[in-house]
């Protein structure tokens, strides 16, 4: 058993209305590793960053049970850097700057000895990237979770569609969900993503929570209301870290199993929001997501007698 | 025991993506009295129409059980009217047409034997004519419900803080709630306005559920996710009657007990929207209710093992 996680691991530089950061550690392969370790330690890392990324959260990582044989390290190359800043209602925000760099021309590798996971989990790249890893693999997982944006849907539609068809479960957010099948109905747009190949889908809302079909049934999770989110930066990528390391973790891809991996998922990512970047996903105890799920058990329990 | 219901009984025209109506029977207590009706029937409305207003739908109300005692009928004048377009989202409208008609004199007077309802459920309306009703009351009731919105508070704070004052649950969406805190965390906005009198807060998202607050805990709600929403005029309305209903028939305002009135509020909301208007709620079966309450338990239940 083994679990692939591919993805960025980059800079980031973030401003909410509750402060502003220099560059600091992001990605969306930072924010899935971190989360999925909560669950399960036989994780392999493909990624690439250059010479300027910090050791220590490399080291991070290590510690945690993500192996990084799949993680190139450019030399006299920068990594990755996304600068956003977030409007007040924290729901939007704008892209100051992005600066590719060692993304420019990634050509992911992956290690030999990880060719066979049981699972993957593709973190938002370009759809052709992502491809390039599923076709690399030896034997085809028992479950490949895609994670992808509007960005690939407005400049390489067909080649993201090409990679939808290879996986089993997407996630996407709300909007995303609208644009990729036309459809206004977020019922009728699940139908038609799912025609697409995937007997999954997610659809990721953000503070209103969460929504897993497939072709016959649909389960809601909600997001806790928060007293502050600080930071919403990395909130999907942890999402998708808690939901396949928990998948991976339990060995049960069954929709009744994926209700509680969407619940853990839901429980990370409710962590990240507290703090900027990966802090508050470094160090949390077994008790403090047990004690997060709980409330995720209180929200929603009733009892109609 | 008895539940009172006051609010407006009146005319809409309703344009939606999926088509408009010519003048049809709307209003706020129109909605309630219909919803509340499937769980009570001890019911009286306090409302005012002009005698334009067909005795057909009265007579529908009636046969529900509504005692219409109360509902006043201005000879020689028209009932009022509101005309409204929605937006593709559905989750925003532009008011085309805004005829007060009757109710810009509306004076409420509670029949005498309606003086003493165990519950007493105000529809939106004026907050000086909410508050009126209420002094006029000679007996506190087990618990007074609320619904207002944001008009009000444009035009009207200081008279809508006194009357929340002395009501026990406010019912309002989220941006409704986050104007009249002036807090935008849903969880701070709520204690806020718990401190301004309510012991018990409803923030309704629409297509995203509804929070039920009190002081020291919380319960989410999830909205079925609906393959088509026809028509969401009196969706909120219907919510309010469902929750107010299964609350008088069951005699218990423990929260415990409100978390299944918001269920059934939000099934009773789910049906008003599948059609234009009052329509959908009139004619259900019990079992009707019954399996669409199914469907919310099916949507959320979750068991972490």
């Amino acid at each position: 058993m083994s679990l692939l996680i591919v993805g960025t691991v980059a800079f980031d530089a973030i401003e909410t209305p509750f402060g502003k950061t220099d560059k600091i550690v992001g990605g969306a392969a930072s924010y899935i590793s971190l989360a999925a370790s909560y669950f399960y330690k036989d994780i392999e890392l493909v990624s690439v960053v250059g010479d300027d990324f910090p050791q220590t959260f490399l080291n991070t990582l290590k510690s945690t049970g993500v192996k990084l044989n799949g993680l190139q390290i450019k030399k006299g190359e920068k990594s990755f850097f996304w600068s956003g800043k977030y409007h007040n209602d924290l729901n939007t925000r704008d892209t100051l700057d992005t600066q590719l760099n060692v993304l420019e021309n990634f050509d992911p590798i992956v290690p030999e000895d990880a060719k066979q996971p049981d699972f993957l989990m593709l973190g938002n790249l370009v759809p052709a990237v992502q491809q390039k890893v599923i076709t690399q693999l030896t034997k085809r997982p028992k479950l490949i979770v895609l994670d992808t944006m509007n960005f690939w849907m407005d400049i390489a539609m067909d080649e993201l569609k090409k990679t939808i068809a290879m996986i089993d479960v997407l996630t996407i957010n709300d909007s995303e969900a609208r644009q990729l099948s036309g459809e206004y109905s977020l019922v009728k747009a699940a139908q038609k993503i799912l025609a697409m190949g995937p007997t999954t889908l997610v659809i990721k809302k953000g503070e209103h929570g969460a929504l897993l079909f497939n072709k016959d049934e649909v389960f809601f999770a909600p997001a806790l209301p928060l007293e502050e989110v600080f930071d919403p930066t990395g909130a999907g990528d942890s999402f998708a870290g808690g939901f396949i390391g928990y998948l991976a973790k339990t060995k049960d891809i069954s929709f009744e199993n994926m209700k509680r991996a969407i619940i853990f998922g839901s429980a990370m990512a409710s962590f990240t929001v507290e703090k900027f970047g990966t802090e508050r996903l470094i160090g949390l105890s077994a008790k403090d997501i047990e004690n997060r799920v709980q409330e995720f058990v209180d929200l929603v329990q009733f009892d109609i007698s």
